[in-house]
């Protein structure tokens, strides 16, 4: 059996996540893919954290280019998130000809065409299923089973942190800081919560379905962003008073001349929509294509396990394919 | 550019529908692939009827043979229905070497591990995602983006007829017998509708989907089956009393030593469970992973476009693949 070897970048929440998803299912994977799969190298500078997995510290490495230049690896993981250097470490991968699997949204939207040309130029698979929706498998359905389609409209709740707070004002009705601070408490908001409650990673995420449903590459800083922080107690009941529910919404729509609309904001929802029912940390996204009609996937769109779900699937991909 | 060259067994509804799909969308299609897609043949005794498609008689064929024997055919799209003599000619085209692509869950579920082994040794592809939840991307999304998984369990509505019935029941509080010819008067079921009211299209789906999770085939006549002509008024009645509806679900769970519990029949489901909400002629798919959690895939199950739009994502799927 032969043995694919992949290059690990970040061991944090979600790298550990990877790490977990291979050990838990590592005879299943191995057994669908007939070869063995082995993370050799991770870069990664806190090597005694504890993960609650064992890794041998000789696996553990501060310079990135021993990864990208050994011959061995086939796959890379970019799990460092942030604009860069992850993205500048994933161009050297694949101009070194490995194959590259990311989680990270921000970097993914920033630098769309370059990061696919690069792919393309140098022949390699880049793979990006868990940046949007977490273990919701949305890109590779649009990019796969639904291609037959040309997409009207895409409705997403695609951040699981304002999920979670707009529940809990709404079910709960908790003030917008207070309900905060439960999010951060719970581990479903980080300390400084901008990119999440400002609406930012939801447009990053917003852009990246534009560029795969409509082949339209919109930078995330020209989507029209608004986050939540602003939202009373009194906007939930005016809401209510109407049969609506308010969720944090990421909206683009075809014209029929071929333009699209695209916002990210908070909407109201009447409360028989289907995604006015997702409550919680959960992700769905919404939709519409002209054979297929009305869809929606619903689940865990953050977490290491459903993201590192996701990251591995896209691992497997590319060994069924072309290992 | 080069022209992917098809050959089509079957021009009911969901031909039409695959044939209507492609027209519709022939544009994208054809650049995504950077091929031309040309049905060539049709096997069709109807030459007259009136489908709302301009077809080119002499495309249409009555001899099956023309069509797995011409070298010029890449691909098969099975579109017949029933088990024989679809079996058969799936069978028999894979044998000449065409890739196969079929919407028949009759077929697939009574026949799985032969049909699978005959691709498999002769080297082409079988692609079925259409069978199962007609335009929802559930079976690519299982053995791709989710294969990192463990499954616990499935919940399937993977009947649009009963989940009509079911509906127009439990909102209208029309008895069976009446909402049974409201789903016939409107489309949504058969003249003879033995097949969706007792279980059995539900049965294969999940048959199919339990050799796809689970790795475990077992024939549909082999799964405990119950339909819903039984179910009455008062069960709806007496449902709603404890919060619950009745819906036809499809279910299976894998035990701890690797056993299988596999079951349909008329469920009741808590309210406020994800698949409660599926109503009309839609069907949804919950699906439990050990790293992803829970997932649901909600749309429209059956139907002309829908179908044709995951027959026609099967054969692209082909062409970018291996042609």
């Amino acid at each position: 059996m032969k043995t694919v070897k992949i290059g690990l970048l970040g061991l944090g929440n979600i790298g550990t996540g990877t790490y977990k998803t291979l050990e838990l299912n590592r005879d299943e994977i191995e057994s669908t893919l007939k070869a063995k799969v082995d993370i050799v190298r991770i870069l990664e500078r806190d090597v005694d954290r504890d993960r609650g997995i064992h890794v041998p510290p000789e696996k553990f490495t501060s310079d990135p280019d021993s990864i990208f230049t050994d011959p061995d690896i086939d796959i890379v993981i970019e799990l460092l998130g942030g604009i860069e250097p992850a993205t500048s470490f994933m161009l050297s991968a694949m101009e070194n000809g490995k194959h590259v699997v990311t989680a990270n949204k921000a970097a993914v939207a920033a630098n769309y065409p370059r990061i696919m040309e690069t792919a393309e130029k140098n022949g390699v698979m880049f793979k990006y299923e868990a940046s949007v929706g977490g273990g919701i498998p949305i890109l590779t359905s649009i990019d796969g089973p639904l291609r037959a389609n040309k997409f009207h409209e895409v409705l997403g709740i695609l951040n699981g942190t304002t999920n979670y707070i707009m529940t809990m004002m709404t079910k709960e009705g908790l003030d917008y800081n207070t309900a905060l601070k439960e999010a951060q408490a719970k581990g479903f908001a980080e300390a400084d919560p901008t990119a999440d409650v400002e609406g930012i990673d939801a447009a990053n995420k917003l852009s990246i379905l534009m560029a795969l449903m409509f082949d339209q590459y919109v930078h995330p800083e020209d989507i029209p962003t608004t986050g939540i922080s602003a939202i009373t107690k009194e906007d939930i009941e005016s809401a209510r008073a109407d049969s609506c529910v308010i969720k944090l919404i990421a909206k683009a729509s075809k014209n029929d001349d071929g333009s699209l609309n695209y916002e990210v904001r908070p909407m109201r929802l009447k409360e028989s929509h289907p995604l006015a029912s997702i409550n919680m940390e959960f992700n769905a996204v919404f939709v519409e294509g002209n054979a297929v009609g009305e869809l929606m996937f619903y689940g865990k769109g953050a977490g290491p396990l459903p993201t590192g779900s996701a990251v591995m699937g896209d691992v497997m991909e590319i060994v069924r394919r072309v290992l």
